[in-house]
């Protein structure tokens, strides 16, 4: 969404990975283009020369910003006058410390695909690292960049439900349901793989999200967790099922269950808060929609841009009117827009719009990584409640 | 629905509680009228006689049969030579063991509401007593008298998911976000009252619900549970949110969430089971469909009367036409067909329809309370896993 | 639904039709023994002698009350002391007009399926009869018996959606896609035949429901009507699909789609209406549901026996609690206790209950026979529009 | 999204409208932008000077592109050796005509907003001017552009559900409930005076859409048309509601409405299609799912990117995984590539791939003028039957 008034230059994007046959790359840079506020212009696309080199041409990189390694890319851009403003790290878990760590000692922000890093000991690193060097790190969950997630969130921050009960977020997925990783799928194999996801299979790739989902519309964390995590497919080296029940410290309760082998569901994340006086719920399939109920009246349904509730200000503009769906690359295009936000009023020396700051912070990285250590800890222990905090 | 061919009498049935106010005891009432089996002759509908007289007048009960207390009923009763063939019992949960076992010492059937008893110890009595005089015994584990619900629950048995993976069932409702029990309330009152429920609040009122349909539909118990019990009501006596989660000797894992607190929601039951090769969900505020996936496949929505499967068949007769929607008092007239069928073909010395024997056994009703006791117990303990069987 | 209070006697029901394969018949008979206001006791079931007494024994009509023929059946009714007080007729169209007169004529009630009868002559006639004779004369609308259905007429009545601009209904069905007559099947013979079904195919069939609902919603009747009538399916010789656009006198605008030929749609009702402040609609197979938008405010979903409007009393008691949804054995149900509540008001000399009122009178089943009749008038004039008052 | 492979030039893009305020505008660019097949270069984005600039600099178009009128930008790109290859004309439908005349007659391809013009004269003379000059020109119809819709066009025309018998397309919106043009809003202010809109007012801006769509996915435009245009908001120069009926050449039939005036809808297009075997629907508010049974099977929901019929290729590569959801922008972005791949293919002298030409073309625009006028012409006589060819 363009800010309105003022007119600043577009940011330099820079990408590591993301090259031919990558999933998330493409997402990133439509994301990136969408409202308009990052132009592509340097990339490590894959490690693989020929199809680094293939790749840049097909997204319009000048070839010689088209780097074979991300060593060249920051040593290259960071001499140059023209540099990058900020990289995104869109490669397997196992490659985000390198480049993360590299880009922002080289004086460029990040943004950085989910989970965070291989694990907690390179996170911690990061998050060092980025408090060293002051620079802007965002972490791609989407989901908090749909408009009526922010809704959501924005009402149960203003007390809409009230004192918040009960959270459930479930994320539930079909296509691992099968052993995938067996056939030579490249999204199946990196996955399913420990060497490139680490100790967590679905708890790491979608367990996080709902977990982020989880705290970013509730406003909380928990005290406590107890998860049961299983493999079920034949063969396969990580978790594809995650059940967690979760303890907060203001007395409050709740339950997450990730799974990719539930035949039937695509993407089928849903979030359902409950508190003291209504209830509110999101169903990322209809993302249009958000469910509200104050206590003793009827349902609501609430439109994306339509109509809000008395006293919460909509928190964004839309892109397209009323009716009009908004998606998923809307919401990740929301994430590059907070990031151009935030970087453009650093640039600008003014205060960057607040939505801006909703996008999830290295920190926010870290406490994924702990919600995957804690939930391997309590399940490989049977099953019992471990703090998040002290999982390692 | 009215068996085809031979034309058997109406069964004579009384009832014990379900006076003026009660809530369960009209439906109990409409279902046994429903499709004509029944006839309703006999009742203690109250423990205070003016109360008992009017309900009796109101229901078509002759005066002579309506009686003061179910002592007085099973007395006079059993002394007549067209006395009740079966009683229903439709108090709370207190007052279940003393009529059921004095009826069954009679010689008369017995249909009784759940949780079976007040707890296990009575419930493992009446499983005694059941075993000695022989009496049909059926509990009315409502949603599983559903068409949808015995139709997924074939599809299972006959491998129309493969081997089971997932049993995940939710019932969510709002009706005791605030404490209702303090207002005068009748049906909450004993609900959250420990003297006329038991140990259980919402485990015991609903979730056992769950819990009986986790297992009607995936066929399976589980070996262990881990449970979170809540009162977030203020002055709640008794647990109001229900968390579980279940191991299965197989591999299977499971999730119950059972809540009388979530603001939007009025009796949002919710089955989804997943196998190895395909997923069924069923939602009962959409009792009619069944969702159904071969996986791979596009998802399908099952009819109640309409489109089935392959090569398995259609366990029941639609009492209205495909798309003309049957709901709660259909399934509940279901249960009383199911009994009657019993009753009916062990009069005439033939064998009852299969699909009759899907009614909640007493020994059903059993598990059903040493579930309550597990959950309880795992709760207690702070949240440790639990075998349903060593519960107590 | 219980009557409170007081406790009249059952009334004593026969029926003409019904017999063994019926489709309709067991409907009338659940739905008058639903709420427990009558009892069946003589029959004419069906025109061939064994099948009629068959079906007697079945249904618990002792053999002196089961009659070979419908006139045969009221001679020997109208002679008894304890005759019925009321007929149900449940037979094709071609054999509404005779019994229904006869029965008037013999001073008994009369409930009568849809449409009236073969033609508007037979319907005047049968108008005249009910005034000559001031027998209370109910037309099986079922889906005016749904609760949702009321409370949407109440809310329009009461002005919830302001002065009413626009209806919209559509019945939409798939089970005549293919000639299903040529095969012998006995429901799709007589609907396609004119012998039995009169000039209207669809439109009689379920075109008059979707007429009827129009305007027990909308609370107004067309000037005119333009149609367009259509048999698809090879060798139909009544129409299987039904356009009608209407003009009521207010301005108001609207529109009726009927058809039998669109698969995928089991039996889809649809009725929306909007105003100059809001609009409303309901979807028959979710029939638990209200949907209530005032513009410019979230839409709501209302509940069956939940969260009401202000200032708009709740029209019925619910059978079952909140969350359990009542279907379509329900609904006629309750038409039959509209019925109830009409005969033992005027039996006991007070005033029905205004809400049995909302029952289909004999009046408005001549309404639909004219609607019929201005479809196909307007409908074989090329699709001109037509009044339906004017329409013979 | 055409799949990649060879790597051709961004585009260059002018676009005449679309300044400050503009609701359709920003929609263009980023459709424009989405798949990275255009650079916005030039722009008349205002007739107001002051406007036109600030827009232009707020969406990076360099000062010296930034023209005052369309023409001197005709003038002034004509002239230059990297002059715009195409323009996208987004203002109200009274300035079409002029601009997409002067464009194509300088060389330039167009993509032109609809209603193609204010009459059908106008649109003639545009089908004359493109048929002398040979350019490319694109009417976006964007509800063509959503991948479900795509399918489903190509799931009929492979005969997926026979011969087709049934056409039904509402667009039901209600943002013009009340006089909104009486307010100043500038949306509604052209959209209900004649003088920038046309004769047609909810016909031409929404029924034009629901027209299209209904041709788009049946392969058939009707012999006949029978319309009732109402303007039920007091003071309304120009309709607001519109019923339709449709009559083919092959005996099939259709229905049209389409209304701005239906609280609680925000833009709510349905399409449903029945055939001799099978039916499909499609709605566009949760426009990833299409809805397709086969006659006597059950109904399934086909995905997105997921499972697709046997023999019918999927025609689309999708931008992001099964299960996150496209939507408004990501259709109006797939006219763009369309476009983008028709010029692309005739500059690089190859044929465009065949799903590009599914881009509604100008004469698809002479259609829909065509329709306004036969409209328009059946409601002025009173709701006759008249051809959308002679209607003038």
């Amino acid at each position: 969404m363009v800010s309105p008034g003022t007119v600043s230059r577009r940011l330099r994007l820079g990408m590591v990975g993301g090259g031919p046959g990558s999933l998330i790359g493409p997402v990133h840079r439509i994301a990136a283009r969408l409202d308009d506020r990052f132009e592509l212009v340097a990339g490590a696309l894959s490690s693989d020369r020929d199809r680094a080199r293939q790749g840049a041409a097909e997204v319009h990189i000048a070839p010689d910003r088209s780097y074979d390694t991300w060593q060249a890319m920051v040593a290259a851009e960071a001499a140059r006058p023209d540099r990058i403003d900020v990289v995104a790290i869109v490669t397997p878990n196992h490659l985000h410390h390198g480049p993360a760590k590299a880009f922002m000692e080289a004086g460029i922000d990040v943004i950085c695909d989910k989970p965070l890093t291989l694990n907690t000991a390179e996170a911690e690193d990061l998050v060092r690292v980025q408090q060293q060097t002051g620079r802007i790190f965002g972490v791609t969950h989407t989901y908090a960049g749909y408009p009526m997630v922010r809704q959501a969130r924005a009402m149960v921050a203003a007390g809409a439900i009230g004192r918040v009960r009960l959270v459930n977020v479930e994320y539930v997925q079909s296509w691992l349901t099968e052993p995938l990783e067996a056939t030579g799928n490249k999204q199946a194999g990196w996955r399913t793989d420990p060497a490139f996801s680490g100790a967590g299979g679905c708890v790491g790739d979608i367990g996080t999200h709902a977990y982020h989902l989880a705290s970013f519309v509730s406003g909380m964390l928990p005290d406590a967790i107890c998860a049961d995590l299983t493999a079920f497919a034949p063969g396969r080296k990580l978790d594809d099922n995650v059940h967690i029940l979760m303890r907060y410290g203001s007395g409050a309760r709740g339950m997450i269950w990730a799974t990719q082998v539930a035949p039937g569901n695509d993407n089928g994340i849903r979030v359902r808060i409950y508190g003291e006086t209504g209830g509110i719920s999101w169903f990322q399939e209809q993302p249009n929609d958000l469910h509200f109920t104050r206590f003793g009246e009827a349902p609501q349904r609430l439109g994306r841009a339509g109509v809000m509730l008395g006293g919460i200000p909509r928190p964004y503009e839309p892109r397209a009117a009323v009716g009009h769906p908004e998606g998923y690359l809307e919401a990740f295009a929301q994430l590059y827009t907070d990031m151009a936000e935030q970087m453009t009023a650093r640039n600008e020396g003014r205060a960057a719009a607040p939505d801006s700051l909703q996008l999830a912070t290295i920190g926010e990285g870290l406490i994924g990584m702990r919600f995957i250590d804690a939930a391997i800890a309590s399940s490989a222990q049977g099953g019992t409640w471990v703090s998040p905090d002290s999982a390692r």
